[in-house]
């Protein structure tokens, strides 16, 4: 069992509900033994709206954030503004130095792509706004049929719901293979173990 | 397509995170063209900690909570406290007359229960806390094997991801069966369309 984990999502103006919580609720199942501590953290600390409207809080501002072992970066409809936020662009490099592991979902790819943070590595995003996000990191090699994809330390997820499968992935990495199956029973969730599985790339006509 | 639905879930201190925010992700891809408006409601207005951690805020107080079209309890530690909160189920109660449906996802039931609204009606719960479910509610036909069950305005659906399968049931019920599709395509998510879908009855013991 590792040391506790200190484990962040990030939050900012249109995120995406199930891209964050979808995930905190698979750590949470470990926050609850503590073995890992979950945060929100945002630009500045306080209520941030999601795209769907339900808000927030973030926990920590960017000045005032505790350092972190894992962050996950959501998508949503916000990231078509947050791509040209030097603030957060800045944030996600100088945090992807110290932090063990680099997350995203859905179009969170996006954040770490235009911070260069994917440059000649492997990832991948959702797939209705794939050609979106493509643009936005010409030096990745996008995998297009993918329900997540490692590359060192960045792992980045297909669409809103994979992020759960992803981050039972990561439980499996960091703890081990049978923490993450009972978490997924106690979720009632069926966990798709296979990082190839990805119906939704031929729904969207990219393969 | 029916007029603007207003919908809302119930926040509670100990709520599960993706009991609420899995049927809001799948709720909110209405709103974004002004098909639903999504609520959050609770005792009181603002913060409220998941059991995971992360605050959510709530829009509305109980009392000045505008009329509902949908809501929806969620389950989560928090429920063990609130089977005794007078006020809480007094306010379960009186919107339940009103409402067109009332949901709920894992052991929220347990409040419903609690508050006499499933008496004499079939209904389900999560399976890791069935028997302390059914221990709250004497005179209600617990299912022990369904994704949801539906009876009358009431749907109540197993634990933590299974509200996400009954809510695109709803949608489909409100709206379309291809308005569901589509949902659960953006959201790369696999639906389980069948009801009776529910491998972990077995896995817990109960059949």
């Amino acid at each position: 069992m590792p040391a506790q984990q200190t484990i962040a999502a990030i939050l900012f103006p249109g995120f995406e509900l199930l891209d964050v919580f979808g995930p905190l609720e698979a750590f949470g199942m470990l926050a609850e033994t503590g073995q890992c501590e979950i945060l929100t953290v945002a630009e500045s600390a306080g209520a941030v709206a999601s795209r769907q409207g339900p808000r927030a809080l973030a926990d920590f501002g960017f000045d005032d954030c505790p350092p972190l072992d894992v962050f996950l970066v959501p998508g949503g409809m916000g990231t078509r503004k947050e791509i040209s936020n030097g603030r957060m662009l800045g944030w996600l490099r100088e945090r992807a130095q110290t932090a063990a592991l680099v997350t995203s979902v859905c179009t969170g790819a996006a954040l770490l792509a235009r911070a260069g943070l994917l440059d000649g590595r492997s990832a991948t995003t959702n797939k209705f706004s794939f050609k979106w996000v493509v643009e936005q990191g010409p030096r990745v090699n996008w995998v297009k049929q993918a329900r997540w994809v490692e590359d060192g330390k960045f792992l980045t997820s297909s669409g809103v719901s994979a992020g759960i499968d992803m981050t039972l992935a990561i439980i499996a990495k960091l703890w081990d293979l049978e923490t993450a199956q009972r978490i997924a029973t106690r979720m009632e969730y069926k966990w798709h173990r296979d990082a190839g599985w990805d119906p939704f790339a031929k729904i969207h006509g990219l393969v």
